[in-house]
């Protein structure tokens, strides 16, 4: 049976994860596969950590470049996460012949235009199933299960941390503070959350999933991006009273006017099936023209899921060399043009919470701000609990661009007697 | 660009399907495959009917065999379901050197051993996405993205039609008999539904999940199967009233004794994510010991969606001729073999309805009956609901196992004031 050799920068929890599983399911991959894979070299900067998962020291380096340029490596996994030195690594694993497999959602977002020319320039593979997703199958199923198909539209729960942030803020009534504290103490959010928090982690797999979906090879940049900071229990409560629950989602939609992409805070309708997605759970939701919809869903997060869909595209690199086909550019992203929506022309429903003094006037005042921005009012809820002297008005509107509702919200902010920065959330129904 | 040749045979729904994605969609595929797929031969028994694709007459023939030989093809597509002459046209394909993409079920779950045998030999792929769950790519999933982990259990939703009758009967409160009525007015049940009905669908479509995830290809034959004819308005009633939803699941599970494999009715806690899986659609849940739980959800029946997983199929047996690497094996199953729990060994809960007359002692003795067979009951439901001058009497039992519960069904309906053959469903919780 052959053996294929790999390469392994960055020894931390994934890639841990990746050794563990060739050790325990060695045997079962050899057989599915019909070769061998074995871990040649691996680089860390930090080799004195004991390691549940032991390996001779000759296979030890600190230099992660030179497991990227051994000549004796057919596939290198990058594991170390952002964007230097990972795209270095990555760029002289291409240009040295190797396949290379990666977990690293941010150097693909930001640096994906330029890792894949270089891979087009090298004829090498780059593989990347656990950027999003952890173990689910999504980029898989995006490229290749739904590969017929015409994407219109991408919902995704792909950040496990709010989303178990607002499923428990959800099923416990807590606040989001309470619900962070949790996370953090199990484990589920790093002790600097801000980039899961603000939504720049989820727009990084909302670049990689959509370019693969729209097919040219996008950026952050540009993205309507929100994140959950400002969402209070009063809000979960008030949406659940509507049918409706809150989730972070990365969208991607095909619209007449140009591809559309954002991540913000959602109102689902509670029957969604995204909308059962709870805890650190992470679901891709895809429309195609011929599938109609279809959902993946499972583990987004922790070593033996990332470390699963590594192994998976070690076996799909490994599976060309094995059968003597080599390793060619497999499914590159495919270049195309695409208009983009400019982000004042997407369209929505809102969800509008604005404290004010419960007394006649500030909600006709309200109203007519909106009317003026040509914003139409679905519902309103107008409660008697005080808050500092002031009470919730919650509106529901009608389909309205962005452009005109942020209009609306700065003219709401400047009213007198309202008390704070009204608070707005979109609405996919 | 180069063209890849395809040899379509049956041209009914799914037929029409492949020729219309082909043709909206055939810029957007050549561009993602890098390649032309084009379909020179069509067979049918049927040429007369108008189809919505028109063909030059050239093309078409009802020798289908004459199309699986032909030189010019270099992918065969079977679609004429069923075995016979099904068999023998793929194996001539593979014979002939061509790769095979097929949607049928029933082939390759019964004489799925010798059809990958013959592909093995003549060194061909046989691709079968379409085959279980229409357009969602869950046969990829299982076979490529999950290759990493050891399977421990898949629970599918793979009939549409019992899961929209279930589903009726659960929203609508109406009766099974009106639900199919329904479904075969709308399309989503066969004149003759028997197959659906009784689970032999399903339990076709369990063989090639099971086959991929466990390694051996397996048969129907020994599968413990039950289908959904006697489900009543009153079972729907009782298992909600408890918390389950009912749906028809194909079940492979690797227990300590052997691998289970089983299709039956099957109550499921309602907040289970199969249990939101209504209508037509199809999800497959599975365990992976590193993935942890997914689930692939989406369309699993119509031309659409079984059209979109046979054009994928064609566009990966099409990607290997493009590259030049031609088409080897593929991922064949591997061989290895499998112990199978005895039916009788396999071990559930269950829930028990027994229509008795409202009087002491009935309880009482069956009560009895299952403390001889060592079966605990969980909890008891008696209502003064008469029927025919007998009151139902549910019950939920503890875990046990099939040959116990089978032999006290059996004394159970011997009891003189037992009116009716006692209705019994498994539980997954």
């Amino acid at each position: 049976m052959k053996t294929i050799k790999v390469g392994l920068v960055g020894w931390g929890t994934v890639g841990s994860g990746v050794l563990k599983i060739l050790k325990a399911n060695g045997s079962l991959i050899s057989r599915r596969l019909g070769a061998k894979l074995e871990v040649v070299r691996v680089a860390d900067l930090d080799l004195d950590t004991p390691r549940s998962v032991k390996l001779p020291a000759s296979r030890l380096t600190r230099d992660a470049l030179s497991v990227a340029r051994d000549p004796q490596v057919d596939i290198l996994v990058e594991l170390i996460g952002g964007l230097d030195p990972a795209e270095e690594i990555i760029l002289a694993a291409l240009k040295a012949g190797k396949a290379v497999v990666t977990a690293n959602k941010a150097v693909l977002a930001v640096r994906g235009r330029r890792i894949f020319a270089a891979a087009a320039r090298a004829g090498r593979p780059v593989f990347f199933e656990a950027s999003v997703g952890g173990a689910i199958p999504v980029i898989k199923g995006l490229r290749e299960g739904l590969a017929a198909n015409r994407i219109s539209s991408i919902l995704g729960i792909v950040n496990g941390t709010t989303n178990y942030i607002l499923s428990r803020m959800t099923s416990e009534g807590i606040s989001l503070a309470e619900a962070l504290e949790e996370a953090q103490k199990l484990g589920y959010a790093e002790p600097d959350p801000s980039l899961d928090l603000a939504g720049k982690d989820s727009a990084h797999k909302l670049v990689i999933l959509a370019s693969l979906a729209f097919g040219d090879w996008l950026e952050p940049r540009g993205i309507l991006l929100e994140g959950i900071e400002r969402i209070s229990s009063e809000d979960i409560l008030y949406t659940g009273e509507l049918g409706y629950v809150i989730k972070l989602l990365a969208i991607a939609k095909a619209s007449p006017g140009g591809l559309e992409l954002r991540v913000h805070p959602t109102l689902l309708p509670r029957n969604h099936l995204l909308a059962s997605v709870s805890g650190v759970l992470n679901a891709v939701y895809l429309e195609g023209d011929f599938s109609g919809p279809s959902m993946f869903y499972g583990r987004g997060a922790g070593a033996g899921p990332a470390a699963s869909a590594v192994v998976a595209d070690l076996m799909e690199a490994g599976q060309a060399l094995n059968t003597g086909a080599g390793t060619g550019p497999g499914r590159l992203p495919s270049p195309q043009k695409l208009d983009r929506l400019p982000v004042g022309d997407i369209r929505c429903r809102h969800y509008l919470r604005v404290q004010a003094p419960d007394r006649p006037g500030v909600l006709a005042r309200i109203a007519s701000i909106l009317a003026d921005h040509d914003i139409g009012i679905a519902s309103v809820i107008q409660r008697g609990r005080r808050k500092k002297g002031a009470v919730p008005v919650i509106l529901m509107t009608h389909q309205a661009p962005e452009r005109e509702m942020a209009a609306a919200l700065r003219k709401i902010a400047r009213v007198a007697a309202v008390k704070e920065r009204p608070f707005r959330l979109r609405v996919e129904d």
